[in-house]
């Protein structure tokens, strides 16, 4: 229907089980249910956002895989490629949090169906033929040997054949258990990137510390240390989080491109309704602002810092907010009141 | 059982279909069901606060109808009046809004029993024999040639037999399709009233647009301007509110009575529960305050101010407070502390 | 990914409207929400079935619209012909029946969009060549002139292009409104069939009512008078259901192909779950059977009704079940016992 | 409104909570609510039945007094002459029982606002001054004293000021705990009615056991016993129920008036979904039946007992059917399929 | 407390995940949360029944472990020698089967804590040290060698220590993949007990299959068999069920006592509210009469049935209900009617 | 298990029936359910910290009050000492405050159980004889004259038996009906304590109100003046809010130890999900740090508070929180932010 061609974003997706409210695991009888992982977060998104977008993962062929399967399905996600396979769909519990109690994450993933991907499970050259762009995060290295070699060769192929790759670190401090720390393995797929939001760049590339008065000072020198490292990369992007308690942030970032600073203002997060997936709704706003208005760097950065307040805003993993919501919150229009 | 005349409110009532939570409507299995409306709302709470009360509308002879009957009739509204008749029930969606993701408002009220009430339906003279008070707003005159006819035809009468009006004037943006713009409507029957809450005059009645330092002096010249041109009217409010987002509003209010302003403090309006509805129980207050004491047009703004915070903090369209409950916010004994 | 052609199904999906467990209208506080329409439920079952579905209709281009496309999109049902346009979504409210008490349904889709499409709204020489099959009811020719229009227009398109061409006849007695009776619309469209679901025959082909001993009898008549009156018909299916209570029901059908009869057993629905849908399960599995295992008549007819019981155990409109679990049923291997 | 006299019924009206489906209350986190009680559930049926009913209770003077009149305010029973005084809501837990558990009721009604109403509270002239029947239960004697004497108060004057009287003797054994047995109390009221039901009329009024072959039998003697004890009665109805389990019972019913009988045949009842308040819905359909069409005993009876089936398909006390539903069940043209 | 000795139970809990009413795992947002398996619901059910039980098994040490501890010590059961560690909580996934449609169990359950648990983590000797009976079995073996093992060393000691020794052999098709079939592990820990119920004793024990006439003969011949082969059992019993749907069984059960055998009538269970635990609820009845009433064995029969009866009506996996109520269904006086 | 001796809380736990959300008690159609009561909330905060704790009470023997105890035991509050008898489980009502709205309590509590206790009943010095902490507060003398006397006769008891005393004062205005006012029962058992957290001490022990410039100054001169009174108290706490709004307070606290005052900084509560329990939480901190801890009182004092405030963020009336969650707060490493 589209002449656009795909992005493409790699990874694992869960289920996710959530008291309701801000119930704790130990009170509840029941769980809210949904799929989510950073990369399908991502293609959510963009599938919001009107962009084609193909979601690849490998998913085990019962009844729980294809509750997946029609979940990220209904939001428009290809999943012309998704792999069936595998034991078990990894799954995630989240406690919400509140007020001084931080939210906390339970993970329940190992030896997942996406843990047990190896290389040469997915055909790459077929789902890249169709595609100008490749979305990949830290995590899935985080998962398993096997998976970080999937991932590895994805960001080969892709490199090879020419599409932009984006990635986002996304440092898990619980994951990394299978034997190689994030900076064995992240910098040489980092060198082959275009775009790199480079927050917990220390612990994922093992950049050398930055110590400044400000944590805006701070991210200017980590986005030259990241441009001076890694050649390759057009766009490196830190976002600034303050995290005054569960329900009340404040959130910014700073964008590097090519040689260039771009900031924005700093928005009020309060009585936030689900703080999971706001960078992934950040990058998503990113690639669909470079493919859509890709000289206006201001106006990109913008866009991706709205999408992301906006997902703070939403139940759930991913942002399920269309271009013109977050236009009109960029634009100022929205003013929170009620539109009849 | 009261000596008291009754208030008549006259008006659509519909089915409100709310998403569970913050949800979206993409993403809801189910919804909160209620029964709402600008004059509906303003009846509820009148009836909470002991007045007499009945709302005349125009209801589906079907389970629908009836399922709305019960709902209003549960919290002492007088239905002695209603209509049975027409094709549907009119209804809403509404997306709740949060931080900075407005509210949304989805109408499908086309065709609705009210929309088709003609002139002659609904017989006014028995209904005011027994009344002292009528309210309407511009809602009705926007819904439908029909219904605009039938709201003149009751404002007539309504003066004719020497009742008080009270208008608010609520404008609709998506509604007014059926032919006339607002200000070649809401005139004459403005003309017709005592009591108007202004805001969005220039937009209902066509008046000149103010620019003034601040929001409060705005407010001022458009009292004074509204009132030199509606000679009959002896009361006239300007609520403002300053939204900060969906969750954190600011509200205070400055009224105008035959030649005096009045002016009340600021209120806080964070982490709120439900802001629709909030000018109908700032209305519902005016009317109870006026009708009991009259003479205290201070204390009436306070209670009419302190009612219309109340309702932020109840889920649904109309004000479940008492007098008393209103009462201890404007007396500053309410300090939002556990009563035990 | 498939060689097969498309199956098409035209009609109007609704959103559904229920009071949870056995509620009536007048009690609930809240609706279970789904969306589902015959011809809908026809795609959505053969989607599970594995058979490539587009399904056609026309939706309202807002969040009410997109929500139905994401529901039926979860399911894997092929979207891309939906038109996008109209005022409304049509709706229908059902209060689920139990023991002596009958489920209702209460319509409320007058001037949705699909009842304003109009011939040439929609491109079927596009979406036919993809095709093979196109699947239509009764009850789009009962919404309005104007869907009564366009759906003879698919009807002689489909004719021309070659596809196998099945109707489910579907009478609604509350529907109808527009003018015409079932008899001065559906015989000439029945006449470009090949297979028919002639239940209500009288009613809406303006068939001689049959007199018989038995419910078998009348149908095997019935049958043999829509062979002679429609020679184009190949198969015509009567389905015989027996309705001790709204929770009891018993089920079996008889199959006319080419003068010869097929029949199956009587299955006893006993705890039904959700009566609405049967007869659109059935017809899936009609369909599916009849492109899987042509010849074999009697297998596809069990299939079909095996698909139809299973249905009344599944919550919703749509018959979410596998090729698999109808199968089991058929082959009697499905004992009801606990798989695990 | 009408022209027609009031029905009064008057007794206590509880808080019922009830545990979500079928769990037990030591399982439940939350509870299903309404408010009910023979009397008020008679008084709710007869307002669907379009009949004018006002029901006299005494409630306390709190939220949970306010939310119980809301809840039987919203079906149309007239609360005109509730007193509201008295420290609580009795209340009762219920968990649903399904196949062989039974139903369990736990009452926490001591010292209630009913059980604690004295004679001389409430104004009884006036009451039945706007009214021509009177319906109790012995339930209001079982409570307390002063209940019992409150209810004797109201028979003697409803007695004298010609109100047709009816009673429902209900038996309850875990009440009855204040110091007299049932038939130290209730024969000399039941002398002042004119119609009874007479089931466990051994317990509540004394008479002596019948035995006989069948239960229809027994039922028969033990109408001419009553019938010849309590001369004044002109109508004698027993139920008949087979207790098959939980989820299916049996329901018939034989009636005596003025030395004729009259039976019914015996409805299955299966897939129960709330058997409480089945004979208040027989109550109702009698006391509907008498006012409508006095002269057609069988047909008084038909209703009634047609009436009580359907209560069983509705979840709460109370029988939310109208006339027009019953009435397609009496002439068997409710086949329990779906209406649209 | 007690002056009795504990009884033992022994093996694996899992979380319970379970659409809503009979929703499909592809349909559901949300899942109702408990905790069980077939050794934790005996105790769980014997703990009702005010036997002092202690469950042991190894549970994460996280949230979901805690979760799981306050679940089963709400019901009494002792967990006093429960082992934290491992890296998961084993978990499953219900699809509640109703009508023709079976219940679906999808197992996630690989590599729990349990299916770690080692021989020597467990200090049995402490633990049957204040024990008179051990409960085991046929899962704990088929999860994983390792468990099979440490079932194995507790079947040994408990033999040794001289404990009364009961075991269900619970086949599940679904599990056994460590290596060994059943029938290579299961009867020398069979020749160690004192009672077996011993369904799928073909499966789990390589028995000769019975031909006869009917399912009871050939249980008679079962037991006989087994008596022969495993002379140390002094009970075997084989219960009896008849699956005409998932809603719909009957269930009876025979029981071999030392040469002698005892039959029950059979239940018809109609409206099944939850399957899982019938046989748990059985084991744990036999186990409280044969230490309650030892030498009735019809009566320890009557009680076991009933009380696996009643399980079917209790929504979850464990039987909450008390021996009072279960003496009532064996007694004939339950008869399913309101208790008020 | 431990070697430490227990901590004994005494006192009523009620049936809590709170409407979800922030509905009122008018708008609801179900309530959430729990259990709660100041000394059972104490008892429950201890078992997480992992202190060994018996509550004692008195419940009926119902399934109400068996409910109640599966409720308490969950969370691993030994039940060993509960007495059962009575007539009923007090209960109270809840509505949820937010904004300005005010929560609000009902109770309904009165002859429950507890309130029917009298001296005698409770075997203390058994009770007593594994314990060394006896916990109590002024709500148990404000029930009833018969539940005075036995909190009187406990606090006797435990001083004479050497333990440590701790009290709340929890002044509940709409108890203490039943004939003495606190000044006339209160200070001889604040005589025998050891710890009291004095908050309304004019109220409860009739002291002298307190006149400064501050709540903290107030605090301090209050402090001295409850040491001078009581010179057996070693350790004063009083506790500060600030009530901005029902959602927003401040929260500190002040502690007197033996002459020396000890301070904490002001923690802002923002976005409360449930006030209730915010004073049991800090008095189970304080017991917990005093036997853990117990020369470090600032230590002790911050750890009571950061309990406190971790409170105000769980659903229900007890601190489900851990010993290291605490502490995160305590340290400052608990930023709220999600921790994966």
């Amino acid at each position: 229907m589209s002449s656009q061609k795909d992005v493409v974003t790699f990874g694992e997706v869960m289920m996710r089980l959530t008291p309701p409210g801000y119930s704790r695991i130990r009170q509840t009888r029941s769980f809210d249910l949904l799929y989510g992982g950073a990369e399908a977060n991502v293609a959510i998104s963009l599938a919001h956002f009107g962009v084609p977008v193909e979601f690849v993962t490998r998913l085990p062929a019962n009844d729980v895989g294809d509750a997946c399967m029609h979940f990220l399905r209904q939001y428009g996600v290809g999943l012309r490629h998704v792999v069936r396979g595998g034991e078990r769909l990894g799954l995630y519990f989240l406690e919400m949090g509140v007020m001084q109690r931080p939210s906390k994450v339970i993970y329940d993933r190992a030896n997942s169906a996406l843990a047990t991907t190896k290389p040469g499970m997915i055909d790459w050259r077929t789902i890249f033929g169709q595609a100008d762009w490749f979305h990949w995060t830290g995590i899935t290295s985080a998962v398993s040997a096997a998976a970080a070699a999937t991932n590895e060769e994805a960001v080969t192929i892709a490199r090879e054949m020419g599409l932009t790759i984006s990635c986002d670190l996304n440092y898990r401090h619980s994951l990394w258990q299978w034997g190689k720390r994030p900076p064995q393995v992240m910098p040489p797929l980092v060198q082959q990137c275009d775009i790199l939001i480079g927050n917990t760049a220390e612990l994922m590339l093992g950049m050398a510390p930055v110590t400044a008065d400000s944590a805006e000072a701070a991210a200017y020198q980590m986005c030259e240390q990241l441009a001076g490292t890694f050649p390759n990369l057009k766009i490196i992007v830190i976002t600034l989080r303050d995290t005054i308690s569960a329900s009340h942030n404040t959130l910014s970032a700073i964008l590097w491109r090519e040689g260039s600073f771009y900031t924005t203002p700093t928005y009020t997060l309060d009585a936030i309704v689900d703080r999971v997936g706001g960078g992934d709704a950040f990058m998503a706003g990113l690639i669909y602002g470079l493919r859509t208005f890709p000289e206006e760097t201001q106006r990109v950065l913008d866009f991706a810092l709205a999408a992301a307040v906006l997902k703070h805003s939403i139940a759930g993993d991913a942002n399920l907010v269309t271009v013109a919501e977050v236009m009109e919150l960029v634009n100022g229009r929205s003013s929170g009141d009620v539109s009849r």
